[in-house]
């Protein structure tokens, strides 16, 4: 595998890509202001009416079923088939699959119906779709932590790029994969955060959309850097989130890929 | 009345307990992440086809009706009565009843076809739903602060615990109570406060389901003392707000029972 | 034009005058927050159970199609035309306008079934509506700035005031008009900001309904200074959010006319 985030981090700022997200009530501000700070464009629109047009004009598109309903799994499935047919690469995060079926099954109707570049989650969601044992409380991954093969195993089950986030993040694409060591404890103690991951990949799929692990895994690196940053001077999780997004958009490109910790 | 709000605390730190929340658009992410630094698990889910399994498996539930619409109230109807058949206790934030006949007969309607353990609510609010007088302003209570009275004929009136916050908050059952004096008034400058303090009695309310009078006085003085902590070097309502997730995540049990001001 | 920022400041915070808004899912948290912090009441509502009660009974209405979808869109119409009929000034935010047509249209709808006081928008929303040439990428305005001449044509074209925010903020009602230079780059770089200027001028219409020009020019004034202050000590987005709403908090109506750079 061969990143350079730095590199595509500088590409994301200049061309400022059109990140459309149809994503949960809980994190709808916290995802557009980080995709903000990373220095992407950020667009919110769920409207059966508008969806396709948005999505096809976008750079690409993020479904994240965090607080879903009928109304707006209409619009997901319309806005991912627009994207689909735009060559706009499609990122899912299936918040809280397995925690009811009404969840699960609506993530394994979105990877049946949609081409899916990359799944973000955390390991029990991703887990749970690769029908695996997996153990949920909520939206919260709660058991042991996953290791490389989950990633792995979950890519070539779901015919798309995975990438798991936990203490260590594993990304692979079913033959190909790494590990990404950076990140923060405090990060698993603001909520969104996980979603503010998908929303990144998002970002770094736009201006990398033929490599979509690579694209994965530079958005991870990228996060993980602006959260040990957020982390140096915060006082818990009220400052943490705060300094997050002042870290994401001091994110340096020069120094990126030097402090990547990628195996 | 025997508080031990550092004791629960400890617990609900130690179990995290999931708190299924069914509640506003405004404040979702800020409940999520009050919950969350306090130390139990936030969930927002609200469609018929989830809220069922959802409401079941949580510790407790909360229904609050600051942005309601007609599928949100046959969410918040169905995920109460799962609750209630599960012995999943339910509070109430009545968020702007008396300011729309929507909304007072919305709060009615849940009290009537729900067993509510505590409503937790400002004084118009739950005077309007006590039958008394009441002046609100769109969702904030005008007029004189209400006394221990109030939340004593709330509480018999509603058949519930009415837990009554503003200057000094009241609490009670209808026979026992008493009366808080923690907080700070810049909780009042930061919208969705109210809301947290409704998402806080839910959590003590997953940890001591059998005492929902104790639980939810509890609730108001860990609120309370983490908002005098995030009032400390706070310059107006932006730091106060940041602070007051710092401040609930460090929340020290063994000094949280000394610092209660309760009557 | 004659503005008395400072003085209308004073009222906003003695009346403090109720500010419906129906706005979007992803800057509600935020526009409440700007609200309470300037010193007027926030209340959001979308129900068309309740729109037009909520409406009649506060002193502005703020609609804002961020996120629109049919039965939003069914309410902004109830609660407008209540507010018409009580002679409650409504404001406009065309968020996203030309960037979808289904956008374009509803704003489009608004401005012809309603009666608007104020529209406040980027030079690419107001243009798109005026019926001009204008580039936008999700919800941001690129390409070059706008200047005085977008306003006044908008302003007659509209047939209400126009707000055009952007590094130079114009208003004009077709005929009179001004520029306002306050504020800072740093806006740019937060998710609605841009939303939060809407509730501003819907606060400030509350307390001078009969000058909506007037109303409009010291919003943007006091949210302007407000902004300058918060990027004093600024790190980032983030910290300057966050301190942002500080800034409203503490914007001095003694000092406000004199730091206002009009033209």
């Amino acid at each position: 595998m061969s990143l350079r985030t730095g590199a595509d981090l500088r590409t994301i700022r200049e061309r400022k890509p059109l990140v459309h997200q149809i994503t949960n009530y809980v994190v709808m501000n916290e995802t557009a202001n980080a995709t903000l700070a990373l220095g992407a464009l950020p667009v919110m629109a769920h409207a059966p009416q508008e969806v396709e047009e948005m999505a096809s004009a976008a750079g690409a598109l993020v479904l994240n079923i965090g607080t879903l309903s009928e109304p707006w799994i209409h619009g997901m499935l319309l806005a991912g088939a627009a994207a689909n047919r735009a060559r706009v690469p499609v990122v899912l995060d299936p918040v809280g699959a397995g925690a009811t079926r009404y969840r699960t099954e609506t993530a394994r109707r979105l990877l049946d119906e949609l081409e899916i570049a990359v799944v973000r989650s955390n390991a029990a969601e991703v887990a749970t779709l690769a029908g695996q044992e997996a153990e949920i409380r909520g939206v919260e991954s709660v058991g042991a932590a996953a290791g490389p093969e989950l990633a792995e195993v979950a890519a070539r089950a779901l015919g798309c790029v995975a990438a798991v986030t936990g203490p260590v993040d594993h990304v692979s694409d079913g033959q190909r994969g790494c590990a990404i060591a950076n990140g923060h404890e405090l990060l698993g103690t603001v909520t969104g955060t996980g979603c503010m991951a998908t929303a990144m990949t998002g970002c770094f799929l736009a201006v990398r959309p033929e490599a979509p692990l690579e694209a994965a895994a530079e958005a991870l690196v990228a996060f993980g850097v602006a959260a040990e940053d957020a982390a140096a001077g915060a006082r818990g999780p009220g400052s943490f989130h705060v300094a997050l997004y002042d870290a994401l958009a001091a994110l340096d490109p020069d120094t990126l890929d030097a402090r990547a910790k990628v195996e």
